[in-house]
């Protein structure tokens, strides 16, 4: 039997790792670790100096593995992510069956939490043989971009909507709900709304040495995210941010 | 100077604490730890089994402190909360005072994350002298739940919501999401909705020994965890659950 563990490893500050992560790691007979193209190699390195601090169990093999790349030609979205999913599925199986056969357990380090914006738990079903999957959950970009401001998310009894860059520019402010947790915004999402009333608590590169952390009225402070998201970008080669909105009377 | 840290514990499985939580509690002069009456001893039981657990600064003093009641007979509820928050500080100011005088480090042990439906940082903005406030992010139920299910929060790319259950009840399903978590539901709010195309992901006691989990449509799982939790709740005194409702076409 396979058992694959599904690692959240928090977003960016290795402090973020929980005594279950560490335990799980340790238990793996095999970690994969993704590369992900020079761009973002900052990442895979968070995942390789998590392994290097917290491996104590000498039999652990790491592998590292080529991610499939999106087909970004693909016109139908759902088809081009489904047909990732399988790439990437069969990338995992390859990977484990070479160092470990059929028979182990499997770690996979995850950004963050599994369960929130992450297609390891999708592609994981797609296994063949199929594992038993185990899940160990890791702090969020959320929580720590509420850390980083030491800002209650939900205001008291209030629920709140998280959703993405692309539903917010295409369909404005979300009903029923002032509070607003932006993620996956490829872009600055927050220009597309009528910034009266709104306030604005972004992060880019949370947890990480070089986080940065803006607050402020949306109309005072969004222009200064566009300029300062721009600059970062630029010095680092990519950019990792997110947001939280609320609508005060 | 003082520095209060409130620090994200998890939400009942110790193995869920973050390399930072440890940290903090270790650097800190003064740990709080709230009495909440009888029938959650267990709650505070893990507080304290934390300390034990991970302290090793033996200059570290661990306070109890009793915390005040909400005025449930207060008809205006914003006002019971309100003043419920200005008691809980004097009692956080009179603690740290005797203890430690007007400098040092504090810390408080925050179940699941500070920024969740928790009232501990609108409170620390009310001590006197202010401190300065550090937030080390936690596990929350949210993430536990869903690992416990193996469950993907989000659908691709799509948004979710989170809400109370009193919110559900009052309001019924959510406008423009598919994916609602429900948390501080004192009741069963699931069944005022109409179950059809409805699916529920329920947990109880989230990483406690006496974890439960209960899935499935929910016209048929809802009668089951309503009979479960019922029993449950007797057999321990108390009950902590949320779940997840998916709307599926
Ligand atoms: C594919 S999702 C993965 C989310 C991850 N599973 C989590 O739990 O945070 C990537 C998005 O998460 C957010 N994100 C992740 N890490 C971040 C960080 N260190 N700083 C700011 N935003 C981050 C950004 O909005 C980014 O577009
Ligand atoms: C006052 S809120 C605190 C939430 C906490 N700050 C967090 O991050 O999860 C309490 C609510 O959280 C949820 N909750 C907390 N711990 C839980 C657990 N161990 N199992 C199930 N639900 C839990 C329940 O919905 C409960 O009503």
């Amino acid at each position: 039997m396979l058992t694959l563990f599904l690692i959240g490893i928090g977003c960016g500050d290795p402090e973020q790792l929980t005594r279950a992560a560490t335990r799980a790691i340790n238990v793996a007979d095999l970690v994969l670790i993704p590369r992900k193209g020079s761009a973002k190699s900052d990442l895979a390195d968070l995942r390789r100096t998590i392994c290097t601090d917290v491996l104590t169990n000498k039999t652990t093999r790491i592998a590292e593995f080529d991610l499939p790349v999106r087909d970004a030609a693909e016109s139908d979205y759902r088809k081009g992510v489904d047909d990732w999913h399988d790439a990437v599925a069969a990338v995992w199986s390859q990977t484990i069956a070479s160092h470990l056969g059929d028979e182990g357990k499997v770690a996979l380090l995850i950004w963050g939490d599994p369960s929130l914006y992450d297609s390891s738990l999708r592609i994981a079903r797609r296994l063949n043989p199929l594992p038993d999957i185990e899940v160990v959950p890791g702090i969020t970009s959320i929580q720590a971009l509420c850390a980083a401001h030491a800002l209650p998310l939900n205001d008291i009894g209030e629920p709140f909507l998280v959703t993405t860059g692309r539903r917010l520019r295409e369909g404005g402010w979300p009903q029923g709900v002032d509070t607003v947790v932006v993620m996956l915004d490829g872009g600055t999402a927050f220009q597309s709304l009528d910034p009266a009333g709104l306030h604005i608590w972004w992060g880019a590169y949370l947890g990480m040495p070089d986080q940065i952390i803006i607050s402020g009225a949306l109309a005072e402070a969004g222009p200064r995210i566009v300029a300062l998201r721009q600059e970062a970008r630029e010095r680092h080669g990519w950019i990792m941010d997110s947001y939280i909105l609320k609508r005060r009377p």
